[in-house]
């Protein structure tokens, strides 16, 4: 790892858009809503184009530009490369950066196949002994609500986990001439709805739970199997209006899933539920009690005691705002919700002290490759006709 | 068909516990709200204790008694047999009594196996011709907003149907040591929850969309392997407390299906989702709108049109108890909830005027049949690893 | 009190609309699904018109008919009277009643005026005595989740009480061109908004909570003063289209409370509140708790116990349909919801046994009355500019 | 006004807890997300006390301190005022800095009586001409929903105004030993529930509806007289534990109130309502729609259009989180919820925006001073009875 005689921890971020921005956010965020041991010095921003990665530096406040994320891993003043370019160049950069010695927050997914991801855990263990650390960026587990799901099941109060049930929907392909964009394009995406947003909520089941998905039986299908080129795309013909092209990943993903613990799970990962925006759902019923979750309503988790009696008992509408509650303390009073992006502020601060500390922090590389493994499985299970698949 | 040269209906019912408490009630009920072609008269009750028959028969409102359904089928006064035994005595009794002319209302499950309702299928369709109905008890079928629900699918207002996410959540067995009961048992019961409630949930789905289920992949699961025998079978040992028996039937089933007109289709059918006491839930995304239902607020269908358009669109809690909803103008003004029991009384209405008309009232035998097709095909697919099986 | 040899309790209804049938459900339910010590007899219905009343008490299944309320209180097979008519005739009917030796139920309000309904109470007091039963019909104090309100009140589950917000939102006059009424009309109906739906609101108050109202500040309002005047009313002139007619009752009635214990409300009952089609929802907030119901969710009574703590308390949404809950296990498992009727079986219920009893059920004359001067104090209190009145 | 020969504008904020984290998290984020016609500059913060505004300072993100807020309203570099300080300094250090050429946004209450306010009205009025902007921090009004809310109304979907009804609950009071504050100290906060809270629900009201309450009748209630004092407060005496002081403020406030279309309005602050932490509510019913909001759930509106009929008509939980919505485009993809503190960035915008357009933001110090005129009428009802008094 690099050595900095300061107290600070230099960030280099390759990419910048949706996730780039987030990232700066948190890294922006952390420091003024947080006591850190380590100062986030937000040093230098990897792009190829000069001219917009500086613009964007410009914005999202960092000191300087690469043009290459070479460069940035070969920087001294970098201690932390934080990843947030597309899946199929992740294994790329974290390996470097890892080899590089230095500290590694990658997006989600992992990779794009097992392969990598597996490299990719294989390069992280092998320099955990030096205290880098390799951190994937399941974001939402940071979300108060999920830190309280996930400490009633630590706790005990919902016992044996019987059901999961998983959903996350989105509607932006619902409307068929919705025109093809290189997330359609498996050659680019790598997959669809199963490997974009099914990601998340297997992350999460399992995150919740404390348990792994041991195998699946699932399904994938494209909707709508041609959508209109987009003008960008026509060329040079002209013909844009009329020309259609080929989807060549999944729309959806539905999957069963066998836990480890002996319950069952229900998972699904739509692009075409019309009217739900980013709907991230979880339910999950034990022998005690039961908790549910719905990101359009994220400050708030809902829990059922089975101790509460027949009588008395019904779901609990915990809206998750107190200084009780996870990472709440350090933002507004009791009942002033927080936002999507404030879980990267809270990956960012876990991610500091984790370093700080000596630790390695969660989820891990292997946490990611586990949740990569069992998106393989749930393709396999789809081409073999849905039957029971290890991940 | 006997003849009957009153405007009267003769009825008789076989079978009076639960069912056939809300069928005595819907049979009351029919005439006190709904103006009728035909006045059902409800002549006769059958139960093979004559005590326990006669204090059913004075309670629920019929005027007598036979201890045997062959007796009961073989009066002249009755020109329905209403069908409220357990599913093992349904081909039997439904069959005998449309090959004596009677019509038949027959609770669901059609039958416990699909060779039965085979046989019962033939049977109905040899006296079609001769203007005897043969219906079959999906019940929920006639809640209003299930009513809402098909007439917006029928108008093209959700356009394509993408997704059906279907549930019915019970919580009854999730304590461990709730104890072993004949519906636990496979050669009483048939089957678990798939057939006791994931029945409900295929039939709705199947109406609503007007789709058939062509394939399923699933999996059935029983989590509590044995349980305690319950005092009254614990016979003369006395050890009641602490023996304990198998439980042979599934306590939860999930399987994926594929939709005849394209969509796919996610359902759970389980008795361990504790806090959730009879939680059919129902959501169908199409691609010009949405729909969502959950009998715990059964007065209620919400509603996504995507015509509302991006800024203004979000589901429509539509409180479906105008005098312009199906059936409601006969019972209470606007806003009046009505409850479980009143789509009872929708069925019995919808049969007397079908068979006062000389139509066949839906759902038909043969949509039994369908429904135990698929669920025959889930049993399948579990056993033989959740690959995907036709019904 | 007229004797009757059988078990049975003679029942006479006078008035055969909304409420005549609601109340006659009831009367035909209630030993269906109860075991009473009391047989209801439904023996005589009174209306005017003899072939109006003679259709309705066929439909209704009342025995007879009589064409005069008169002839049916001098009647000896009646024991009970069940006034179900508009409230101007409330008083002459329940005290001739009372005074004939019967046990009398009388709908809300008491009466139009505060005047009647204290002759009414002393008419009820008077006969007290001998054993006569006099109830008035706020009917919803028995729908399950009201009935563990006030339990959780009693058992003082939510403390002192610091804070009751009630409201009864309709919408039937939010269209300006909704034509006139016999309800719109003072000389008829005596109040609007106030006393037809602000009357509920004000008993749940009271009785949820066991306090009374000490004092009022309130206003009416009348936003549309003249509306068409409805085909019906128009006469030869044939101009019914564009003739309108004044509106001479409230249309929405707003008011302050103060309760006995120390709390303050604040209640509303409107028929402009577009949307909401019979919503009573009543939040009260105390030292201990808050509890919070909607009749639009009529089976579900929301419950915040402050024990339940910072981190893990929230409102419990308790789905009111266990057996443990008041009546629900007389009707069918848990979570098959009531509708909005079944209250109304339930006062039969209670009633019945308490006649049998030689009890006293409440809500009494008495209550009713003090409902009453609520709302004769907000009317007072509107026209002097919204002062605290005293009821 | 301050000449800046850069396209900066430059900050000085007076005050630095919870108002000035807020304020200074929407400096900050503003230019990251937004394209801004003026840069703001974090020039200096203003506290008594140097080394905690030093600590501050470093934390918030501004450049320099000063611990008095005359020097920094002396300072050429500030371009504008941010008061973020007690109500009872507002009016002399807005009138100071408008006075000294300085742009001014002043937090709510604009000010703790109504002569403050009328001064720093007619302060802003004296400066308007030369460009100077005053602006009061009803920042409530920049969540999406409520933006939405307002266009609803604009565009006639709501039709005329019938009902208002507005809560703003909280529950840190509830328990009867939480100690006192200066919160509760009628010398110190001038006001309890009333001032602190009430005056976010009564700006809301005003805005939405683009009407003025025009009198009201109100009532103001201290549940709780006595509390402990705090061990901060207990001195030398070591009594703290039994000592009780008095409380000279509301506890709570509850007013009805008429608004300038005619229609009605109840409102309602309290702290008292266990379980309720900051909700604040909103229902506006009018002839041809309705509107609710909860901020407990504040990416989302209900808007019920009465076009939409009574068959399908049915409040539309509209998720605020589309491009289309105000603000929204700039922050993340959609169903990407925002939280409460990005109001406070869409304040920040708004008003840079109309600093170099030249124009007058909104809500002026005008509509501050509406405001406290309303509380200030409350209060005198609640003094003289409840009887109706004009703002």
């Amino acid at each position: 790892m690099a050595t900095d005689v300061s107290p600070g921890l230099g960030i280099g971020m390759v990419g910048y858009s949706f996730m780039g921005a987030a990232h700066s956010q948190a890294w922006r965020n952390a420091p003024r809503f947080f006591d850190l041991p380590l100062a986030p010095q937000m040093r230098v921003l990897a792009g190829r184009n000069r001219e917009a990665a500086t613009a964007a530096a410009e914005r999202l406040g960092w000191d300087e530009v690469e043009t290459s994320w070479q460069q940035l891993v070969d920087r001294d003043d970098v201690d932390l490369v934080d990843v947030c370019t597309p899946g199929d160049t992740h294994a790329e950069i974290a390996i470097a950066a890892l080899e590089a010695g230095k500290h590694v927050l990658c997006e989600k997914p992992l990779a794009n196949t097992v392969e990598e991801a597996e490299k990719m855990v294989a390069a992280a263990e092998a320099v955990a002994g030096k205290g880098q650390v390799a951190m994937v960026g399941f974001t939402y587990r940071r979300v108060p609500a999920i830190q309280l799901a996930r400490r009633l099941v630590v706790d005990g109060r919902i016992g044996t986990v019987r059901h999961v049930r998983a959903q996350y929907l989105q509607d932006w392909l619902a409307d068929e001439n919705t025109p093809l964009s290189w997330r359609l394009d498996k050659t680019k995406a790598g997959s669809g709805a199963l490997g974009d947003i099914g990601a998340h909520v297997v992350d999460l089941a399992q995150f919740i739970t404390g348990e792994q998905i041991t195998s699946v039986a699932g399904h994938l299908q494209t909707f709508v199997a041609e959508r209109p080129v987009a003008t960008e795309f026509a060329g040079l013909s002209g013909r844009g209006g009329t020309e259609r092209g080929p989807v060549t990943v999944d729309d959806a993903a539905v999957f069963l899933a066998r836990m480890s613990g002996g319950g069952i799970g229900v998972f699904e990962a739509t692009r075409f539920a019309s009217g739900r925006k980013n709907a991230i759902r979880i339910e999950i019923n034990g022998s005690k009690g039961s908790l549910a979750f719905d990101f359009e309503d994220m400050n708030v988790l809902h829990f059922l005691d089975t101790e509460d009696g027949a009588e008395l008992g019904g779901f609990r509408r915990i809206v998750v705002t107190e200084p009780e509650h996870a990472y709440v303390a350090h933002w507004w009073p009791a009942g002033h919700g927080l936002g999507y992006e404030h879980a990267f502020t809270h990956q960012a601060v876990d991610l500091i002290e984790a370093i700080a500390a000596g630790e390695r922090p969660a989820p891990t590389f292997a946490d990611g490759l586990a949740v990569q493994r069992v998106l393989a499985a749930v393709e396999r299970s789809a081409e073999s006709g849905a039957g029971w698949v290890e991940p």
